[in-house]
């Protein structure tokens, strides 16, 4: 038995999400630059994409512009924030994704910015007094913080953070990856100025995501230069299949997030109870067992239970977890987030992260493993 | 009846290409950086992937970085030049794509660096002295040059220049979108610092191409920055579906390569034969009914013959084919190459590009429809 719980770092693709790329495949091939027959179709399909997405965000058709994923999204915003728009102090927090704290680090590099951290407490949560504070001596700045951390599940207040920034008229960028598509987001309600998608995170495919620009506050420049694709935002002939199959991951997502969330939160709950029962003085880390975000258990072992091999082990067994984000894992290195949370050498952390194809019986499999492997 | 002669603009999928794309959707879904089972598959398609195509290329795998497509390559190139090689001098020509000019145009307007424009002639030829001219006052520059214009079709005696580069100590790099997979090119024996490449041109799936960086000479930081994938180069989550169908475009390409060519410039020499006897004064720009890129015709009608809505005429009854590249053609303003090989007014241009899967029959059918709107 192969089990898969490690559905923040992907999720596996919706069965309806490949038949529509499939006949996308078959029957749009052209540019959708071209002006001609073909060229038209293949642009009704981007268009028709475009607009969907648009509805279920409440914001216009006009403020989505498509990219390769996540991570240029955060890029885009990071380099027309500093390049564009002039900012030269980043508020940001020590716990972010590596797609903005490695870009931002890089502009720190080439003398462009100077980086100031928010603080955070034990559970990994962001002080918003910090920010404040940050922000009354740095105005005007650019605020970038993650809506929900992928590693430790905290979400952000994203609403009283829009507030300060705007008292400090500050930009706020907010890398949305972990939760568009998992929590009904309206951007007319949502006050921000930039926010992320990639489609990989709620059974879309990968290689395709967008930036969110709101039009009524920011004007930078592309980051990829070329034709005049999205609008002059963003050149490069647009990726359809994809395009087309985040739409459509997106519309199942929005049908279905009520249902998915409340499965998954079962899982989760049923998962914990478990958890609880076979390993005393088991912890979760951040708001992962309360009111985190919900897809994700970031869980705390005793001390001396488990060795530093415990994840290979879950693996041997057939259990595919994450120590934390996917983008470092491959790497080996430790997490940037587990460090800052100082979890002691003695205690392992694993992160086990659901989706709405988990079942009871997957989570009866972990426990039982988990169980072979302390007794082992 | 609808025919498709826009191929310089985007190809239609191979059938091979949709099924492995397919069989790696419903199979593939983990993170490649994941180190787990599930990761693991997804990472060994994409290393698979990455060393079929190095052995075509006669490169080593480590050169080869996976990226959206050519802009991004093309971009990626440029950016990494100036902004870590410390590039102040570009030279390179007027007709090159987008995606090279607009991104060296924003440099230039960041005060960056200094755009020098080699000469070429009333067909579109670089002026290799013009080029060595413009070395000999800015040696150790960039010089950015294409294999094959993708309007005018005309090809770049690449080792000329990477010849005189290397005598200057320039940097050299060719956005070679439109020749890999249509020409055979070794790596080894064409001595360049940075190449990109578009998978939808030869076949293969839009929104993934790679940029090859010649390990040797050149060493340069991510355009994207996040985790660690493409070993540090090129952040985002990979696009596994994309890369494992670029291969298996770039496996049967390079598999039919001569035969395909075959095909292709009867063809062509069909087409050219057939407008001859139909327009007097007939004539075709850059190299494109001689020795240039054997995809491309690019047709220059006599006077008077057709009025500046042909393309849509041809639109009409059925034919797709474009008047230039097609991300500046849905932006309905004249092509920055024709500009430049001063079009009278009173003569109609129109690309015509060819796949493998064109027909004699298709071809006689443009014909018939050219004849028509003419006489109409």
């Amino acid at each position: 038995m192969k089990i898969y719980l490690d559905n923040t770092a992907s999720t596996p693709l919706l069965n309806e999400v490949i038949d529509c790329m499939n006949d996308t495949m078959l029957n749009l091939f052209a540019n959708p630059s071209s002006i001609h027959f073909h060229g038209r179709n293949s642009k009704v399909a981007i268009e028709t994409a475009r607009k969907s997405i648009a509805k279920y965000l409440n914001c216009t058709p006009s403020e989505i512009f498509f990219t390769s994923g996540g991570t240029e999204a955060n890029n885009m915003a990071l380099y027309g924030c500093v390049y564009d728009l002039g900012v030269k102090h980043v508020i940001t927090s020590p716990i972010e994704h590596h797609a903005v704290l490695e870009t931002l680090e890089n502009f720190v590099h080439r003398g462009l910015i100077e980086i100031h951290f928010v603080k955070i407490n034990e559970k990994g949560q962001i002080d918003y007094d910090s920010l404040e504070n940050l922000l009354k001596t740095y105005p005007a700045s650019l605020v970038s913080l993650m809506h929900a951390n992928n590693e430790i599940s905290n979400l952000l207040s994203i609403n009283k953070v829009s507030r300060i920034c705007r008292k400090y008229d500050a930009i706020f960028h907010s890398d949305t990856v972990q939760t568009i598509c998992h929590y009904k987001i309206d951007l007319q309600k949502t006050d921000v100025d930039f926010v992320s998608c990639s489609a990989h995170k709620f059974h879309g495919p990968k290689g395709i995501g967008f930036i969110y620009i709101n039009k009524n506050r920011v004007k930078i420049s592309p980051l990829l230069f070329g034709g005049g694709q999205e609008r002059g935002m963003r050149g490069g002939t647009e990726n359809i299949y994809g395009v087309v199959g985040m739409a459509k991951a997106f519309e199942i997502a929005h049908q279905n997030m009520d249902l998915d969330m409340r499965k998954i939160l079962s899982l989760k709950s049923y998962m914990i109870e478990n958890l609880n029962k076979t390993f005393v003085g088991i912890e979760y880390l951040g708001d992962s067992a309360t009111d985190g975000l919900y897809t994700v258990l970031s869980v705390l072992f005793p001390e001396n239970v488990f060795d530093d091999m415990l994840l290979m082990r879950l693996d041997i067994e057939g259990v595919s977890a994450s120590s934390g984000s996917a983008c470092t894992s491959g790497a080996l290195k430790g997490s940037h987030v587990m460090k800052h949370l100082k979890i002691p050498e003695n205690r392992q952390t694993v992160r086990f992260s659901f989706s709405k194809f988990n079942t009871i019986e997957e989570i009866d499999f972990c426990i039982e493993v988990l169980k072979k492997i302390k007794n082992s």
